[in-house]
């Protein structure tokens, strides 16, 4: 058996998110059908950097799985590709350490946020970004990115439903570029692990500060409180798009 | 009764095309829904300058239609917009004199197809662009755009099901672009009418012509042969934007 690691790009509109689901389209269907037709009907089992909801595209996830024989990396990328539907392709592939793992072994991951903030959202953005028609100040957003800088109790961020009790995260980086010919607000995260719809809700809150509609420091305030119910809105999947995934 | 004309864009990738059909997801449909809400249940019947396919996009698709009372044309826009779903957007509004009709009236339109190029086309294109990744030479196509222009028969260019009799249609303007960063051939069509499925199939014989496997002169053949069967392929529909219609 030989270990490989792919990055793959994907266009969510059409997928019931990246897991497996029975009767479903689901990005990990897609590509566990693929390898293990490749595998001549051995069942191959696909590991992701992590789940990505339906509507939520993808730029750059990571997978590893193990696959019978020793076809070269190149190969693989041609094989798989040759199989995958229009909507998703296979942008890199490495041979890698049996003891990689696509999930366990993440150490940073990339979320990108895109916001149309037109009066009339663009027709052909409705799958492709969030939409906020009100005003705001990029200035205020900015200082309310400085605050979500480091270490943080994400408890006020986390949708309910999810089981993880540690709700502690570090964010690295966070930023915003206002995209003047598009109109259209990107924002980026990176940090060492995010909590369900945490980024949705991050975007939802920032905006509302762009707004005036919180003050310039409440996510302070709302690290602080750990209620989800503070938080309030969570904006749509379909501006998120999960960017890199970083491994040791 | 107050004769209105409006110019719509949409993105048709999840729409049953333009015309209304019952049950399904239509343009019309969803137009004539909000306009007939809007007059307080009263049937509005919207007239398109003409169908387009399911999965067809329209940057400039042009309506008409009576409606009682007068309200302003600004208004309008905004009232309809109003009831939109994110991916529709009307563009323009005009109160227009009682014998405008946006079919009978038409006198050009013009058609853009969009072409991927990429060897493995971009998954966020996949409803938004056709795909030809083989090598092409657009000099032969623009030989070929030159036989486009002036009347022909397009019997070879019509699909079978289409009950007009009179084939012979006149082409002004038939340009192809080639976008370098987006790896993109993007033809436009200017013409007094367009049979069914017409664009798609001269887009996939002058990609045929590019790429050297029809002499570059054919088009001039296939208008004198009139048989379908000689053009074969259709482009697909999720490349095809009805970019402009225009009156008189």
């Amino acid at each position: 058996m030989t270990n490989y690691k792919l990055t793959v790009a994907y266009d969510g509109a059409n997928f019931h998110g990246f897991q497996r689901q029975p009767k479903l389209r689901t990005v990990q269907g897609v590509l566990e059908k693929a390898l293990t037709k490749m595998a001549k009907g051995k069942h191959i089992e696909v590991i992701g950097s992590g789940r990505t909801d339906a509507g939520v595209h993808a730029l750059g996830q990571v997978i590893s799985f193990q696959y019978p024989g020793k076809l070269g990396a190149d190969n693989m990328l041609k094989a798989v590709n040759s199989l995958m539907p229009l909507d998703v392709i296979i942008k890199n592939s490495e041979i890698v350490a049996d003891d990689f793992h696509a999930r366990f072994g993440v150490v940073k991951k990339t979320y990108q946020y895109r916001v149309d903030c037109g009066h009339y959202t663009d027709p052909f953005k409705r799958f492709y970004t969030g939409h906020y028609p009100y005003p705001f100040e990029v200035q205020k957003i900015e200082t309310a990115l400085n605050d979500l800088i480091g270490e943080h109790d994400f408890s006020s961020f986390a949708a309910s439903g999810g089981v993880i009790e540690n709700k502690v995260r570090t964010i690295y980086q966070a930023t915003v570029d206002y995209s003047q010919p598009n109109n259209e607000l990107i924002f980026e995260f990176t940090g060492n692990g995010f909590l369900y719809n945490m980024v949705r809700i991050l975007v939802a809150t920032l905006l509302e500060i762009g707004n005036g509609r919180r003050p310039e420091h409440d996510l302070l305030r709302l690290f602080e409180v750990k209620d989800r119910q503070e938080a309030r809105g969570t904006a749509p999947a379909s501006g998120l798009y999960l960017k890199e995934v970083f491994y040791k």
